[in-house]
């Protein structure tokens, strides 16, 4: 059976990079951008209004079927971004039909939990998420406006997580491992958990 | 440098295997109940008195500082917990400097935070931890009574945790790694554990 490994995290943690080097070390699979592409390749939407409207959670406080079932006008957000998540789904357990994998986001984690997925939350603080967007910032920006920055989009990914899969982002329940890359090397950690995905879950498996 | 590991741990997650496993890996030494037994031959209460008042908060509320400082009629228990707690910190210390090792519960991490020790907190689901405990009771008791044991006994140790430290137990930023045991083998865990910190910070600093 394929092994899926889903990461969520903080931006600016090195989630991504720790994602990468986990699926370099297994030779499987990585998705991210890709996973848009898809997307937009099957809904025909373009790639800028996908990326935008599966960043944010597309309206406040109603969950998808509540806006869909019992408002008389139905916000054509809603029913945009609903099918942008629908078509998501499809897209990544059509994925992870293909091949083991690491996806990043996406509410990956939910939307794929009949295969048990391997569910990493990748987490800094605060002060160490600014220093590493600070250092792969190109254009001009100070730390006071990266930091808001940093604050916002954390509070898009949570609220874009919350509002599909009614779960909490970042609660301990919803992962089988939360990494602290405060002052530590991506590199060392994805190797201790490629490893150990190895050696436990796939090996095992054979 | 001595090389510390804490491990904070919720009350049937197998967080003292964990604890006993890394350090038989690594071959250095492990304190849980013996940091007591120590504790009690440093202030002559006696063993039961202070596994008692060590595994729950002295008293509700008021910190220590505050409880002595501007309380005309101060609660024994107070004096009593500090003089503990601080007994426990002098101790904690003192083992710290004799060699590496890991610690177990106690807020090590919080006590011993200037030698930046590793920190590790070790969780699992309702479920799991009612599974592990009811396998190691040997005494009759149903499971309902043990669900209540296991959340009575979190609940001590967040209050302890919380009273001396003023930080949230369970709270990410306060953890290097925070690791779900819910159906995974304690062994393998502790083994990417060990390989991890011998490879990256025990090697790395010779």
């Amino acid at each position: 059976m394929n092994f899926i490994i889903t990461i969520s995290r903080e931006f600016g943690s090195g989630g991504r990079e720790l994602g990468r080097r986990i699926a370099d070390y297994l030779h499987i699979a990585y998705y991210d951008k890709e996973i848009v592409n898809e997307i937009a390749k099957e809904t025909e939407f373009s790639k800028e209004y996908i990326e935008e409207i599966t960043s944010d959670r597309p309206v406040p406080l109603f969950p998808i079927h509540a806006g869909i079932s019992f408002t008389p006008m139905v916000d054509p957000r809603i029913d945009q971004a609903s099918e942008v998540f629908l078509a998501q789904s499809k897209i990544l357990n059509m994925l992870a039909d293909k091949s083991s994998c690491v996806i990043i986001g996406r509410a990956a984690d939910y939307i794929l939990r009949d295969r048990k997925p391997y569910r990493i939350y990748v987490y800094s603080s605060a002060s160490s998420k600014l220093k590493r967007c600070m250092e792969r910032e190109n254009g001009p920006i100070n730390e006071k406006k990266m930091a808001k920055r940093i604050k916002a989009i954390d509070k898009q990914r949570r609220h874009y997580y919350e509002y599909y899969t009614g779960l909490s982002w970042g609660d301990p329940q919803n992962y089988d491992i939360m990494i602290n890359t405060s002052d530590r090397d991506v590199k060392a950690l994805a190797l201790m958990i490629a490893r150990h995905i190895k050696e436990d879950f796939v090996d095992a498996e054979q």
